[in-house]
């Protein structure tokens, strides 16, 4: 058992994704459970620990360690999670109830930050030191690297990129408090709202007739309609990426980063999108960095939150100098 | 000579600050130079080190090493000075060449981090290791600290928070190529345009009165008229503070940092600045940040430099561990 790994752990509101991995980078085995909701999820971290421990006797690899993304707001510096509403967590501890049932050193962090780490070292994000990643999805998810280190704030807050203040005054309602957040601009969700209203101010072309015929209009309307040079789902997806562009050129213009990595189901449109994201990403930001800073589209999917937790997991050893001699 | 200190250094077009600092951050003596700006500054980093050598003899303290604040775009991992536009240097090995001259570890920092640094260590950020600073002078200045450590992104821009773009369209033109940044409405500068454009257009109140004797309008006319209750003044000030307070709120949405530290000769306004300030930055902060995070105004003055290059150089031994026994 010369050969070491680190087990990945991805806990999200429906299901848990595990992952052993190699000090490489390499899934030697990946799957999934279901995330049990009962009782405020209080089974969730030894049902974790059960079926790791079961797959754990068919891997070659010596384990050394576990990663673990949790969506919440965390105290990284000790595993403890002041609270996930998503699993029914509160001022729990994480971090010391997964160390006692694997008897392994476990390290937590936010599962956006996670996916951030998780493209940063096998991803889009190409190892470079410096990162800002963003999924726009239902919502809109962030991670920050700088100086190759991931960064939490005082808080543990750092990383919300989604609740960047985008629109100045008459914004939409955002689950944080506030208005206008960027989150309600370029989810997956804003863009469809967007349209929506577009839509039905302005009852022309592609996006009437997908209101006439499914009485909605969802995000990939907006992209397709674009994408076939349709003028009112153009100004949309134009005033999203605009949002957008301007969020990440003043990030950038404070943090320098080397990528900006894009991932999230509305980075499926790729090429068309990142064209659309730069015009206004360059148009707001310093030129030098306007000029050097690539954007990227996330490469990793579903797995940069189980190869994220097992980046965490690797440095984890590496600063307790457990991976001495490992490969 | 049990007792030990650094020396900091803090190179400006002008002047360079220089200080003998304990390692309590206690300043033992500080002294002034004039920047020799001949032959594009070849002769500054000789009469800098002669001034030290000079100086030390009195010192009762041993000397451990040095920091610098300069100007420009640094390669701080080898303190390299690609450009420091106002003392002529161009691809200058500054860490180098200092070292070999004063015979001690010397490290290089961007002279706006190394304010932020020393506002950290000794001023108003109170030893955080989350803050963001910045100086609001002729032009507006930055540096973040995340994690403890001076943000520097890929190629040693992260902290140019003056550059952040505040007026999508029709903004003013900016030194740095782009039109519309925070500093073309936020700094001394800035203030004193929009209350120029301001008194143009409405040729009225306080304001008005100054211009009419003065021929022109500053910053200070627009913070004291602000602070009489003249509503054009109020109005050019809070233009002003919206703009900042919504930079420093989103990069706070983004950095979750403990403490904002504003500085320059604005921040002379005080309390009566903070409450404008903090009026728009709780307007589009995350609630929970808008609660949490402090704004003070700068402390340290010019002290701010030197300061914060003696932080660096006592980190440097720090890491170097040539502080064992040091007090």
């Amino acid at each position: 058992m010369d050969k070491k790994a680190v087990v990945g752990i991805d806990v999200g509101g429906t299901t848990v994704k595990i992952a052993f991995i190699a000090l490489s980078g390499e899934i030697l085995k990946k799957w999934e459970i279901t995330t049990n909701q009962k009782d405020n999820g209080a089974y969730i971290v030894e049902e974790i620990a059960a079926s790791i421990i079961k797959e754990r006797k068919e891997l070659n690899e010596e384990l050394l360690a576990a990663g673990v993304g949790a969506p919440g707001f965390i105290d990284v510096d000790n595993g403890f999670i002041y609270e996930a509403v998503n699993l029914g967590w509160k001022n729990y501890s994480l971090q010391n109830e997964m160390e006692a049932l694997l008897g392994l050193p476990v390290i937590v962090d936010n599962d956006a930050n996670l996916a951030a780490g998780g493209e940063k070292w096998k991803g889009a994000g190409e190892n470079a030191r410096n990162i800002i990643a963003v999924t726009l999805g239902t919502g809109v998810g962030g991670g920050i690297i700088a100086g190759g280190e991931i960064i939490h704030g005082e808080s543990g807050m750092a990383g919300e990129i989604g609740h960047i203040s985008s629109v100045k005054s008459g914004g939409a309602r955002c689950n944080c408090g506030k208005s206008g957040c960027l989150e309600t601009v370029s989810s997956a969700t804003g863009i469809a709202r967007l349209g929506l209203e577009a839509v039905q101010r302005e009852k022309a072309g592609y996006l009437q007739k997908v209101f006439l015929k499914d009485g909605s209009v969802t995000a990939k309307d907006v992209l397709d309609g674009a994408k076939q040079g349709d003028v009112l789902a153009g100004k949309v997806l134009d005033e999203s990426m605009e949002h957008l562009g301007f969020a990440l050129a003043n990030l950038s213009n404070s943090l320098n980063p080397e990528i900006i990595v894009i991932g999230g189901g509305v980075s499926k449109a790729g090429d068309f999108l990142l064209e659309k994201l730069s015009y206004f990403f360059k148009m707001y930001a310093i030129p030098k960095i306007a000029q050097e800073t690539k954007i990227n589209i996330a490469t990793l999917g579903n797995d940069a939150g189980v190869i994220g937790a097992a980046w965490i997991a690797k440095e984890l050893i590496s600063q307790k100098g457990l991976d001495a001699g490992a490969r």
